[in-house]
């Protein structure tokens, strides 16, 4: 269809270095490998529940599910039902699609394109024609996915899964907020990523024990695990804006630069930085006043700094929690697999 | 905060000509008459249940909840659960609240500007700094109202309402995808009108009849009354876009004229229309080449068509189907109030 054939490239699913990176890559085989069949009906549940009458859904959706889609979501639900012993038929796939539509959901609505980026030239006519029906499509998976739990019937899934929605737009909102604001500290800068990532890889966790019906304190430890690992993720996420190796990694480095977007490395190097420094970064974030060569100087700074360093010293802090949570359960290899996500989350920069 | 008190006046809610019309506001009155409480409690359920600790989240909400809203949504869950015989307690509120929600959600994702709204210049920087908020801030209160549908309990409402947002969602998506498009038939809009409101209505309606516990047949006599009263509901406001007093109505009319969307009015006009005046519609709809005079003359040639009139017949014949729908239930003031709901839906345009 046109239409879907005329939307821009970037409502792509950003692709995350993670799976450009070997060590990355290693981790997340492991889990697949232990789990083929269950993320192929995973896969086959996510294409069979975006179907529509209106052609234009299944068409856009697919057009980002399918786009550098590694599954991370879902392969947490799967794994963590199935570390608990989930044995009982096809739940945990389900509720893993649920987790994989509203993540898709999320990222449908961070495409909306603010007039910021129209003046910076990055839309084209189709790119704003694709704002609504990303939004409305957007719109759509959340509510499929809402249906999908009311299906599974557990009201107790439904509360973790809403209440992580409702945490993961108040984190967008926040992040918005934020935006531009170098007074913004690092508790209100990790209150964003915990709600922006982490409260879904929390969710996407506590439900494969809720499914499992293990005691509470299962449920508990999975959440943890999955919150610790999820600003792990977005921490290191944040450092590779400013870090990557682009021919390496794949990434697009500086977007997060250029929405003035106020990050843990910005804010280390901004308050470690000196007086021109810091109006270096006045200039470029607090007004978004840039130029060319801006990016590359802010990159130069956070280096000089340690920015990226102390950014990832705290990506390994939380990593080292994540795995701790995952104490109370008896060793295994889907265990072991969890672990070393949470490894691999924070190597994935050198 | 600096940002809500950015925010375009568009971001509020439109207000629907009904609120002006003295006739409307009688129906509406003897409604709201016959449920002071409810009504009130209602109002304190959504202003409780819109906070959050992200300060922009109730600031941008209740800007849009409070602008204009005469609650007509909810106002008909609480008469339906009241005409059914529901005493106890506050579970048809709590439900009004999250109708509510569920319906200004949709009203923010309506709000995301296109760039044929930039290129035209109805939108200032503020209005697009609001786009992404307002999407964020619909999200939110999508997610709250899901979370009140658990605290309630009802598997079976989570069901219905999560149909219902789905098909809101398609809805808007195919009304996206007609956009323009002068091939689109009456049965392909009244799909659209379907989804986009009358879905809504009619899950609100008939939640009302699970609340009481009452037998199957009345949950499916209110879903159909509220599903007739939202396409009476819709033709009439489509009608109102090209016919309405302005002075009067208080409505900006010619706005589904610029956005190009393609209702009953136009298409009556467009088949009945001579060769010139096809070629007015194909330039101004199909391909939005719009002048000065051209709202003038669209409102001209569908009044001298008949359009206005073969829209209203149509309203007509759906507000009789809703009432015809209320027949299983024993005569009481709720149901001659919504019978009257009914009456008055049509009769906004004399």
């Amino acid at each position: 269809m046109a239409l879907a054939a005329s939307l821009p490239a970037n409502t792509g699913a950003p692709i995350h270095p993670a799976a450009e990176n070997p060590q990355d890559e290693d981790a997340l085989a492991t889990l697949v490998a232990l789990l083929p069949d269950d993320l192929t009906a995973c896969n086959r549940a996510i294409v069979a529940q975006m179907d529509s009458p209106v052609a234009l859904i299944p068409e856009l959706a697919a057009h980002i599910v399918a786009a550098g889609g590694k599954r991370l979501r879902p392969l947490l639900t799967l794994a963590s039902a199935r570390m608990c012993g989930y044995v009982g038929g096809a739940r945990h796939v389900n509720l893993a699609a649920c987790v994989e539509f509203i993540h898709t959901a999320t990222l449908l609505h961070d495409d909306v394109v603010d007039e910021s980026q129209l003046r910076r030239g990055l839309a084209s006519a189709n790119a704003v024609f694709g704002n609504k029906a990303s939004v409305l499509v957007g719109d759509f998976l959340f509510a499929r996915a809402f249906q999908l739990m009311v299906a599974d019937g557990s009201l107790h899934v439904l509360a973790i899964l809403s209440r992580a929605a409702a945490t993961i737009a108040e984190g967008e909102v926040l992040q918005l907020v934020t935006q531009n604001d170098l007074s913004t500290d690092e508790e209100r800068y990790l209150e964003v990523i915990r709600g922006k990532t982490a409260a879904l890889f929390a969710a996407a966790c506590q439900v494969g024990a809720v499914v499992a019906e293990r005691p509470h304190a299962e449920e508990q430890a999975l959440s943890e695990y999955g919150m610790a690992l999820g600003i792990a993720f977005q921490l290191v996420d944040d450092a590779l804006d400013y870090a990557a190796d682009q021919a390496v990694l794949g990434k697009t480095i500086g977007d997060d630069f250029r929405e003035g977007k106020v990050t843990l490395p910005v804010l280390a190097a901004y308050h470690a930085g000196n007086e021109e420094e810091r109006a270096f970064w006045e200039r470029t974030i607090a007004r978004s006043e840039q130029a060319e060569p801006d990016l590359d100087h802010a990159m130069h700074l956070i280096a000089a700094r340690g920015a990226i360093g102390a950014t990832l010293a705290r990506a390994a802090d939380y990593a080292e929690t994540a795995k701790q949570a995952l104490a109370v359960f008896p060793d295994s290899p889907l265990r072991a697999a969890l672990l070393a996500v949470a490894d691999y989350t924070v190597s994935r920069v050198r």
